[in-house]
Parts: structure tokens; C-alpha cells; sequence
């Protein structure tokens, strides 16, 4: 199924973001004086295939799971915290789902690595491949085929958003200490020194995020013969949630959604992808730059900026709701401003 | 009636600051986890006096002027496209529109010193104190008189705003040639070079940038009798809508009300207010950082961040109207989000 989808993969269409473009330029504003509002505009055209554009429908898919890793002291919060955590995703009361409301974002909650099983929890989408990953300063965090598993479920997610319609989806996450694995996909697949790329997560103190540093090399180190390859290193020192994030991010393009992309974790899932397929770059909207330590070394190689800086660092999906706002502000712009020539002005610049 | 405001102004209350940082830090997240937006959220309880907080009830207002300054070839577009411009506006058009839509904030376009009398204008307000500024390269804008009863014009708005039940008001502004003044200003007030807050504006190639930087200089040299006192600054080298958006910002501090700033137009609006009556400043939300040279220059020398940095330079209060958005955010958050005793959890760092 990976390989089937990642071949489908077309890239986005410049013909599209010429279009969007030149109606862009009839509005009745200065040339480009929308800024970032009209590259965010331009490429959803590109995406869509569409100008004017139908207004985005949004899903937000929150991929949880938990960490082996978490035994080794890198988290400020207990491994439990994972399921309560989820149990308020389900209520309603997590600040993923204020934002999504504003945004008017679905928001769906997915075990693909929960360590606890909530089998009476009502409104989850039950796909756990793994009871949490192994620790990754012992060995790998899962095996190859359950890291194309929960690869799987993200394109099965994305699959099932574009049946009921979605135009655009949002990642998101939960799993204490997923800070760590991601630290260490960015340090693997960037690359980067793990020491640029790995920071406080949810409130380490200096001596307590040294460890952290040293449990990242060392997981690196044990695990050193998988990491040349991007499905081997997900699987090596990664993990589930981050698995269905990278597949999410595929699915979506090899769907023709536009895909937003959250924080720090999530954009370990979307380096993961991109390592795959580079040609999803153009479907991926990175939302915010987290102020977790690292973040901004992914943006800076890769050559992208990212809509929002916020100091955002709790993940779930949370970065990726508000920039949908602004991502959607620009659509309303393209479709709904009046052009020069309405207007009888010429347009100056 | 400006000297009567300005000593109603009161500090914003930080016991409701400090209650609003109470109840972020319960709500289940890491603590400061959601950066800038606990910062938007906690200023504006202190501004507000509520924990919990009523949702924004949201009021724009456009004030439009000419500017004799144009005459000197300071603009890509003719004066007469702030009329066409103003036209747009009333049927809902424009950029501003659009974004105040999204946002669910109301607008109001107000005639504060137009050249043309659009005396059939459905929706207009008509507060003209003067049509057209003088030519600023050949003498005052405006008399200190003119420039009090436009301040005094903003200050009116702030009032009907705040009669009307708005709680957050977002300033705009139109006018053909304006970034001219605005940058005299800047050069006056903060102070800086001329020729570091001289930009392009709508799109002025290298050569006409250099004319501009050198009618600002003219402008300086003047009226430099004139630009100690920050009142009489805004009268010899600035703009009517300049000038209500100070009396918006001092009008609206002085009623309780959050003030949304726009770009670097209505910043430069904002500077004078600051300097008649630093005690403002937490009254208001910088919305973003304008791709217009010189802006930056002005948060660094004032110690503000702005909330967006998403390179626009349309002005009318676009970037304002975003930010709307992103405070409201906030205030969701903070209203909405579980706490970490409803949820059993022990607050971790």
C-alpha cells in the first residue's frame, strides 16, 4: 500500500498557480502586498486545481501514542498522562479542540501506539499497531513492518478524510516523550548534531535535557546500522504517532489534499515523508515554528517558513488549526475581493 | 476633550493579569506551552477585568485622508484611487472586508480627510476636518487645530465603539501617498533616519524610493521647528487618518478597550498616541510586522513583538483584522480548556 501510494503522488500544478496568481494580481491591491496571504492562496490553487477556490473543508487527525523511551527520564510528565490526555481530546476539552472549533475543523483522535487500550472509549479510531514503542537507547523502537503499519493507518486516515470530503488536513499528537524520538529523526535525516536539535519538550530542566541529549546519542549509536534509510530509521529510533503522521502527510498528497503540518513532532513525521517523496513538499503547509530547539534548523535546511511564530510547543495539532484560519483567510481573498477592472482603477505596480 | 481622555486613561489591571496566568497555568498543558497566546489572553483579562472572559465584540475602523504630499510623486498610484478605494470599501470589496468577515468584526469607513466629498456615499462616515493635507515638503500639513480635531474624530469612534458594546477595536486607514508621513513620523517620534524608515510603499522602484527619502528630508527640515511635541509633529508632517487612529488608540485605552493595531500606517498613528500617553501601550496588540521598511525598526526601539509576521503592506487594517483571530484564540483557550484537577492530572512542570 505505501509504495502503491507513493507512486500516485503527482506533483502540484504550476498551470493552477499561474492562474491563482494572475487573478491575484487583478485584485484590487498592490501587487503582492498581501504577502504570505497570496503564496498560501497560490499554492492551495496548485493543490486544488481550482480558481476561485472552494472554501477548505478541514479534518485534523491527532495520532497518539506512547514511548519506551519515557523509562530513561526524558519527559517531565508520567507515561499516563498520555491517556488522560486522550480522554480529554474525547470530551471535547483539549486545546486542540477550541482551536479546531474556531477553525471549523473535525478532529479525530487515533491509538496507533497507546500503550493503555481504551476499548470503551467512545469517538476513538482504534488502530494500534504496538502497545507503545520499545526504548530506543536499548534497541529499535519497533519493527520495520510495524513502522509501514502505522504508515499505513496515516494513509488509511488520509484515504478515509478524502471520502468524506476533506479538502485539507491537519496533523497532530500526543505521546509523552515524543520530543525525544522526533529530536532523534531530525538529528538522523536532516542531518543535525542531536545536541541542535534536541530541547526542553514539556519543561526539562538544564541537567535533566542534557540527559536527554545523551539518551538521544545513545539511541543513535545502538541503532546506528538503520539509519540511512527513512522507513528504517522511523522504525529505529521513531515512533507510532509520528509513523501515522509521515503516512498521513503522503496519503494527503497522493490525494490531492493540502496537508497542514503542526509542531515539532509533526514535522518529524513530515521529514520522514519528505525523505520518502520529495515531491510532497508543495502539498505541505508548515504552520507554525515551535519554540522547541531544533525546529527552526529543519526550516532553515530546508529551505521553508513557516506561516506563524507563536512559541507554540504543545503540539496535538494545535499550530496547525490557527494557520488553517490563515490559510483559509487567503482563499476568501482570492475568491471574494474585487478586481481592478470592476473597480475602473488601472493597476499601478 | 483629547486633554480630558488622555487623563481618563488608567493602567491596565494587573491583578486580572495575574488571575488570567492563574488559570493557564491549570489548564492541561506544560506550563507556557502556548506561548504568545497565554500572552495575548493575559493581557487582555487585564485590560478587560474577567476570568473567564466574554468573547471579543469586534469594531474596525478605516479613516481615510489625501495627501498634498502626493503632488511630489511619492505614490505608483494617483490620488484619486483612495476615492475608488473608499467605493470599494462601501460595497464590501476590499481586502479589509473580506478579513473583517472572516473575523466577525464590523467595519466602519470614516471620511476624515478626503479630497473629493462623497456627499451620496451609502455608509460613509463623515468626520472630514480638512480635504487633504497640505503639501508636507512645502510647509505644516495641517494647523494644530486641524490635527487636535481629528485625534478628536478617533476619539468619537472610540466612544461609539464602546456605546455600541465593542471590546476590542482594530484600527485601518486609506490614503494615496500615506507611508510618506508615516515615515516622517517615524523619523520625528522615535527617533530614527529618514532613510531607515523609508520604504517602497505600494511599489516604488529605486529611484522614486530616493525621491521619496528626499521629500521626507525636505518635509523634516520645514516644519523641524515643529517636531519636539509630538501633537505638533503629527500636524506639520503627518495625515488626518493618521490622526484618528491616535485619538482610536488614546480613545479607546481611555474606555477600557483592547486596540488592535494594523500595519505601518496605523503604528505610526499609534506612536503618536504612545507619546502623548505611554500608559496605552497595554492596551495594544501590535497585529504584525509590515513588510514596509522601517517597521521593524520601530519594535525594536519600543520592545514589542508582533503577533504576525506574514510580510503584508496593504494596510486598512488587514493584518488587524487577522490578529483578531489570534486573540480570540487565546481567549478561547483560556475560557474553554479543561484544568488539570477536572482532568485528575497532576500539573507536571
Amino acid at each position: 500500500m505505501l509504495e502503491e501510494r507513493v507512486r500516485q503522488i503527482q506533483p502540484v500544478s504550476n498551470a493552477w498557480r499561474k492562474k491563482a496568481k494572475e487573478r491575484l494580481d487583478d485584485l484590487t491591491k498592490p501587487r503582492g502586498s498581501l504577502g504570505i496571504l497570496e503564496e498560501l492562496a497560490a499554492r492551495y490553487a496548485a493543490i486544488r486545481r481550482q480558481v476561485p477556490l472552494d472554501l477548505p473543508n478541514k479534518e485534523i487527525y491527532v495520532f497518539v501514542g506512547d514511548h519506551g523511551v519515557v523509562s530513561e527520564g526524558v519527559s517531565a510528565y508520567p507515561a499516563e498522562v498520555t491517556t488522560l490526555m486522550v480522554k480529554n481530546f474525547l470530551i471535547g476539552k483539549a486545546g486542540i479542540n477550541i482551536l479546531a472549533k474556531s477553525a471549523g475543523a473535525n478532529v479525530s483522535v487515533v491509538d496507533i501506539g497507546m500503550k493503555e487500550d481504551l476499548r470503551d472509549a467512545k469517538g476513538l479510531v482504534r488502530r494500534n499497531v504496538k502497545r507503545g514503542t520499545e526504548n530506543i537507547a536499548l534497541g529499535p523502537a519497533m519493527t520495520r513492518r510495524e513502522a509501514e503499519s502505522a504508515i499505513s493507518a496515516g494513509l488509511e486516515m488520509a484515504d478515509r478524510a478524502y471520502h468524506q470530503g476533506a479538502t485539507m488536513i491537519g496533523t497532530g499528537e500526543m505521546g509523552i516523550g515524543n520530543t525525544t524520538p522526533a529530536a532523534a529523526l531530525f538529528a538522523a535525516l536532516l542531518p543535525a548534531n542531536p545536541q541542535d536539535v534536541t530541547g526542553r519538550g514539556t519543561g526539562l530542566n538544564n541537567q535533566a535535557l542534557k540527559k536527554k541529549t545523551q539518551i538521544i546519542r545513545k539511541a543513535m549509536e545502538v541503532n546506528k546500522a538503520s539509519l540511512n534509510d527513512p522507513v528504517s530509521a522511523l522504525a529505529a529510533v521513531g515512533g507510532l504517532e509520528i509513523a501515522g503522521i509521515c503516512g498521513l502527510c503522503l496519503g494527503g498528497a497522493a490525494r490531492g489534499l493540502a496537508v497542514v503540518v503542526d509542531g515539532f513532532i509533526s514535522t518529524a513525521g513530515a521529514l520522514v515523508a519528505l525523505r520518502i517523496n520529495p515531491l510532497i513538499k508543495d502539498y505541505l503547509f508548515f504552520s507554525h515554528k515551535s519554540s522547541e530547539k531544533g525546529h527552526d534548523i529543519f526550516f532553515e535546511k530546508e529551505g521553508i517558513r513557516p506561516i506563524l511564530d507563536l512559541d507554540l510547543r504543545l503540539g496535538e495539532g494545535t499550530g496547525g488549526a490557527i494557520a488553517m484560519q490563515i490559510i483559509e483567510n487567503s482563499v476568501r481573498l482570492l475568491n471574494d475581493m474585487a478586481t481592478f477592472a470592476e473597480m475602473g482603477i488601472e493597476p499601478g505596480a
